[in-house]
């Protein structure tokens, strides 16, 4: 079939509207119909040219929501007419990562998935009869995509497309940081560095989890507002400040008897290897536990003292906040449907493909939380 | 009253025996004759001039037991006759820190501890009408010492003082690290980065915890036979083989359906910060926990690509093996007494206090496990 998309032909090119050509599904794949879009810093981190593993020509894109238009042989979960938000994690439930329950990051097609194809080792997509690769196993940027059965989640068909989208990566990867990989409790103590779209998902997060202290630091006053709309209860402009930001957010976390400091959760949301460490060095002896969620440079490198983990802090990481996609992803939308998440406010900006390259100027500009796209 | 200790009067000195005056047990203090006391690479850190924080002169020594011999007003939970652990981590069961129930890490003496005093800021050391510096709040280098109510474990009175002492510093920190900080469970990979003490008794602790796949590595392959003592069920030696240690640990712990490989936990015991990067490398994507117990030179930092904890492993560390003293140290010579954990080998010399210099001696020159010095 013919399909309209936004190609990346190259690195740091605009992104090109053509209509190309899109495969059936396969065995247990699923074509579907991409609905709505959003423009993550992901995609444009590859299409800067900075990302080892991207591939051109390719389509980006892979926060979506969408509806089943086709089930190839074998697909038993979903049938035409379900609707989807695309996984980049998948869930198989089969591999030894699914199984170990310790971890989201199912490994069943990730060897084929980096390499920008299906799990057949081929893409669905071409140009003139090039081969186009698909991206994160999502390629959301087209208005039809082929995924395998096990990269979807079949969500509540009431929720609104041009919201849910953000499920498929931010709003997921916000929350479940909190909750799944950090595991915050009722009553803590929390700093997020870097409001942007991933750090106000942080910031409603632990609003959910019924922290008391959401402190925000963001080197952009314009960013309070943001924070203390989505629960922050602080607000800290490191340029703003006397001295180093550690010791003043330790200062600030000092609560009742507790003369030490330092927060029980804190979070880097800035892919900034120096933020990363002050992030875990601000976080509380004995039980501080710092996530990484920003995504670094190429070849960047954190460090610290290691008597910052001697004395009791933990440094870990996150991706797709650590939720199971098939799992995870329908209940935050069912969280969204009944009011215990917000979205709406988030989507600054509604562009049509035509004007995709639009959406990664506001981004670049700090002008958007996030764009979404409208086939 | 008169006792006989080794002192420190300066770094890189050797310690001079000599009697003291000791002033009796405060209130909320006991005084405690030292039965025998191990000689812990710590205590060399300081006397080495390394330390930062060392003070001289003091009287070093951190691992021991011993009696009761007086207690001060207020004492409730010690009288004479008892039979103690001295715990340079106390444990107050009042302060943010141990009512956290998140850490070992009491904070009700830290302040004074760190300066080689008494909670009430004075030593009850002195020689000639001179201050001598309490060490870690224990000072077991000494024949008799002072130490407050909170910081000794009593222990089962049957228990031979010159074995058990080690349960003050080496057998918990290694043991505990395994079963408070990591919590390994039945059926985990494991690999031990360096098999001194520390190291051996995280093999031992691993082999409680039921793991499948213990490995040890060191580059002395005298130390293979210690760890197989222990439960090691592998060794590796850097120097013997080919390429890079990480890639070989995860090559080795692919299991069954698991083809990506990595350890389920990974420990340093070697106090090097390289090692300390190979250990969290070499642990397993999506779930693998790395914890910190050697100690680094003043300054030295940790560093990696913070890919590694995005993709879910987990830097973490552990002091005083995550053991709250007068809870857990009781316990662990229980299990010792039961036959659960040996540390009759461990302990390779025997030594009176004048050759105390020799114990050093022996461990710089890696002859000794654990040298047991008696009174």
């Amino acid at each position: 079939m013919k399909t309209r998309a936004a190609v990346a032909f190259a690195a740091k090119k605009p992104l090109e509207i053509v209509e190309l050509d899109l495969e059936g599904p396969k065995a247990g794949e699923v074509l579907v119909e991409i609905k709505a879009t959003g423009i993550c810093h992901t995609d444009a981190f590859t299409l800067s040219g900075a990302d080892p593993e991207g591939l051109f020509p390719s389509i980006l894109g892979h926060e979506g929501a969408g509806v089943v238009l086709e089930v190839g042989a074998g697909v038993t979960s979903l049938k035409p007419g379900d609707h989807v938000i695309p996984l980049y994690t998948p869930e198989c439930r089969e591999c030894p990562s699914c199984l170990s329950r310790k971890t989201n990051l199912c490994t069943a097609i990730r060897a084929t998935q980096g390499k920008g194809l299906m799990p057949d080792g081929t893409s669905r997509f071409s140009y003139k009869g090039e081969t186009i690769y698909h991206y994160m196993g999502c390629s959301t940027f087209s208005n039809h995509t082929v995924l395998p059965e096990i990269a979807l989640a079949k969500i509540d068909p009431r929720a609104p497309f041009d919201k849910v989208f953000y499920i498929g990566c931010g709003v997921t990867t916000g929350v479940g940081a909190v909750l799944n990989t950090a595991k915050v409790e009722a009553g803590a103590t929390a700093v997020v560095f870097g409001l942007g779209g991933i750090g106000l998902n942080v910031v409603q997060g632990l609003k959910l989890a019924g922290a008391d202290m959401i402190i925000g630091v963001d080197i952009n006053n314009d960013k309070r507002a943001w924070g203390e709309r989505f629960g922050m209860t602080h607000f800290v402009n490191p340029r703003e400040i006397e001295g180093d930001i550690v010791p003043h957010l330790v200062a600030l976390t000092r609560r009742g008897a507790d003369q030490i400091g330092g927060a029980d959760y804190t979070f880097d949301c800035t892919g900034n290897t120096t933020v990363m460490r002050q992030a875990l060095e601000a976080s509380h002896r004995g039980w501080g536990k710092s996530v990484v969620i920003g995504v670094a440079g190429a070849g960047q490198e954190i460090s610290t003292r290691p008597f910052q983990l001697v004395t009791g802090r933990t440094w870990m990481g996150t991706a797709f906040g650590g939720a199971r996609g098939r799992t995870d992803v329908p209940k935050i939308v069912d969280w969204y449907m009944s009011g215990k998440l917000e979205i709406d406010p988030m989507i600054t900006h509604t562009l049509r493909l035509e004007d995709i390259n639009q959406g990664f100027e506001l981004m670049h500009h700090g002008e958007s939380i996030r764009s979404v796209v409208l086939f």
